[in-house]
């Protein structure tokens, strides 16, 4: 038999990528126009969020056997114990509240070329744990119960775009983690696709380039977690040489792996060390630390259900994600951290060079306090490549907002050979690792996207 | 600052592989002088393995809570109980026994060049489970409890080379899973290092080349898994054109993980649904199927430790493990299977064609029975491109044996466009999906081992 065999098209897709990268403006909204188009939409559009006790919550309670807090359809999501034993980390034991949703949600950017340059089809999307309730968000954003009808409400938007999707029209399709400290091994499905043939343009979304998405990047709140996450996995990095190859970077990651016997377990949310849980809130004991559970009641008109009540995870304290910066042999090299965390499926995964809530080390001796933390809090204006303030999702995260930062940094500050659990790695290498489940943590996509959307200063 | 930047050398690598491929002798012993070799091992070094009840343990017992077996150390392993649900499968919802072993071991072989020509030092190594008790195996072969010295025993030879291993002797290093169906989420550290200048030899272990181990895995049971698995990763395959590019391999593996909604919880071995524990075995009731938990005494004097007991698992029957072939354009094709296992971290991995125990499935109506089973068990000789039996890791395993095969088949038998769950791989296409943890699962590993050393016929 005679069939038409594959050859590979990834190089000439990122020189596709790069010409939206490069484009300043496109057929869409002009970029000083979606913030207004934003408000616009805000003001038209009533949403509204306030703090509820967990006893006004409707449909979710705590489970009378774990205390877990569970909702009664036993879908969604619920809130549960772990306890993790680390004995190479700082911390060797603890126990915490962790989210666990097992089912798999799909976030999908939608994409189109207008005048032979791609376009994303963005979304302006009401998250009730956003600071500022509408950022822009991926064409599709839906968990499994969203697309099984489990909210008996309006069907997701574009939604058959990202579902049997016929090969050839994938740019990128990978199951990625999300935040390990607050997420049981949750992954979500990040798909790129491109749509050919007429796209029905709905109300509340834009078509935008890269360029003009790396443009709001620089700027804060705009543009939410989900919507970085896709575009972290845009293949928008041409090759370029490296400090380390990719097998020795593979090599390097397995080793950490190895060397972190990470292990957890899942415990009842009742009677959790070192947490206590009042009307208001779960939290840390005996002073508030990391993040504490709390619920809200939310009414909105352009959500699939007009009004509904659920958990969210607020943060104590503003976060600080940043990834220091060097260039060798002219190459830009970012300092990845081999970063543990509880919920990870799989141990650790490559962070940021700094990751941490800075309050909560204010008075931590030097030697505890986060490596290069410092470095980055103190760095001059002239060294920061990027910096915007950002928030993590708004469907499971109230107020989770993080200073994201790159900056350059020398030889005495953050040396070639760095300390152990850090390596020099090139953007390149971080967007091809990403076309694989589990080797980038969501906060390094974040930054990855700003990347890959040059909203960061060369 | 000037620095020396890494250059791709993968290319390379496989040449230089493909010389050992390519060499019928070696530096060291004629491949008709192994088996003689491990005959006369066994014959002066005692080893004896006896069925015992689980009462006669030593150090092992079932947990009087939960009734798992575990060791009184808290290490090694555990059986536990697993309770799966999987709507999306052909059994919805089991329970079942499973090992529980969190920790990450090490799997490496050796490599040294002799006349230009990179040979593997393979070791002659007992195993309680193997069916022949001594096999060729990796040069180490280390629990983390082994390198730690929880056994309180001799040294591991060799281990030194795969601790620290300078990045630039690494010619591969990956987490690989192990069997989905008796493991719980199990993980080894595979490696292939390059050894510099003198290596001692030890004189239960060989140098041979890759064509010479290839000529061993024709033979039944000579080469165990654990060596199996660490060939897979050798980048031994030349790149070639493919049905399907590598992004659309990815995408489809990504959807089929986003369509199987497998969930698990560890539930306890006591009280497991449809199992019995005696006091010789836990087997499925009312009819032993699948496999049973047991237990032996081990007498061995080549071993860290000379005497010992433990429980295996032991299946009932022989299995079949079977990629089904074609070439498309000239380019020989495998067809994988996306397999749901329930104690696979990521839902399901790439499989061979056919992995089942036909027994199992003897009374099963036609519509029951695995897809391609009947043709690959009805397979003319001259169909039949490699055929061996070979056992599964003798430290966990009794005399788990499956007959491994690549049989040839047509359009009618096996189309272009196969049902859903299977598509056509190249083995250049799984040998780079190797690099990466958890695409290609145990089984299907050995096979590619079989084909990295041209131990099957074109």
């Amino acid at each position: 038999m005679s069939a038409a065999l594959a050859t590979p098209r990834e190089g000439s897709e990122t020189a596709r990528l790069l010409r939206s990268v490069a484009a300043p403006h496109g057929s869409g909204p002009d970029t000083d126009r979606v913030a207004p188009w934003l408000a616009e939409y805000a003001r038209t559009h009533r949403f509204r969020v306030d703090r509820i006790p967990f006893a006004d919550l409707d449909g979710w309670s705590f489970a009378p056997d774990t205390g877990n807090l569970v909702h009664r359809s036993g879908r969604f999501f619920s809130v549960e114990g772990l306890h993790v034993t680390h004995p190479e980390g700082p911390f060797p034991e603890w126990q915490q509240p962790i989210i666990n949703q097992p089912e798999v949600g799909v976030l999908g950017i939608l994409v189109k070329e207008f005048d032979g340059v791609p376009h994303f089809l963005m979304q302006a999307k009401m998250e009730p744990g956003n600071p500022n309730l509408l950022q822009l968000s991926p064409t599709v954003q839906a968990t499994r119960s969203n697309y099984t009808k489990v909210h008996r409400g309006a069907d997701v938007k574009y939604l058959e775009y990202f579902v049997d999707t016929p090969p050839e029209r994938v740019i990128a399709d990978v199951l990625q983690s999300e935040h390990g400290s607050w997420f049981l091994r949750k992954a979500n499905r990040n798909m790129l696709v491109e749509a050919v043939g007429e796209v029905p343009l709905e109300d509340n979304f834009c078509w935008l380039t890269l360029g003009q998405i790396g443009e709001l990047l620089r700027h804060d709140n705009v543009v939410n977690m989900d919507a970085r996450t896709v575009l972290a996995c845009a293949p928008a990095q041409p090759a370029t040489s490296a400090l380390h190859s990719e097998r020795e970077l593979l090599s390097w990651i397995t080793g950490e792996r190895a060397r972190h016997d990470r292990r957890v377990r899942s415990v009842p949310l009742a009677g959790l060390t070192g947490w206590e849980r009042g009307a208001w809130s779960v939290e840390r004991v005996p002073e508030e630390r990391y993040f504490r559970v709390m619920a809200v009641s939310v009414e909105a008109e352009n959500r699939e259900v007009a009004q509904w009540t659920q958990p969210l995870i607020e943060p104590i304290g503003l976060g600080v994600t940043a990834f220091v910066t060097r260039s060798f042999g002219g190459v830009p090299h970012l300092l990845a951290h081999a970063r543990v965390e509880g919920g990870l499926m799989d141990t650790l995964e490559l962070a940021p060079t700094v990751q941490c809530t800075p309050d909560a080390f204010r008075d931590a001796a030097p030697a505890q306090r986060p490596p290069f933390l410092d470095l980055v809090l103190d760095a001059p204006k002239q060294r920061i490549r990027y910096e915007a303030v950002h928030a993590e999702e708004g469907g499971r995260f109230y107020h989770a907002q993080s200073r994201y930062l790159i900056v350059e940094a020398d030889e005495t500050e953050a040396p070639a050979v760095p300390p152990p659990g850090y390596r020099w790695v090139t953007p390149a290498q971080l967007n091809s690792l990403v076309r694989h489940s589990r080797y980038v943590n969501v906060q390094a996509r974040s930054l990855l996207a700003c990347l890959n959307t040059a909203a960061v200063t060369p």
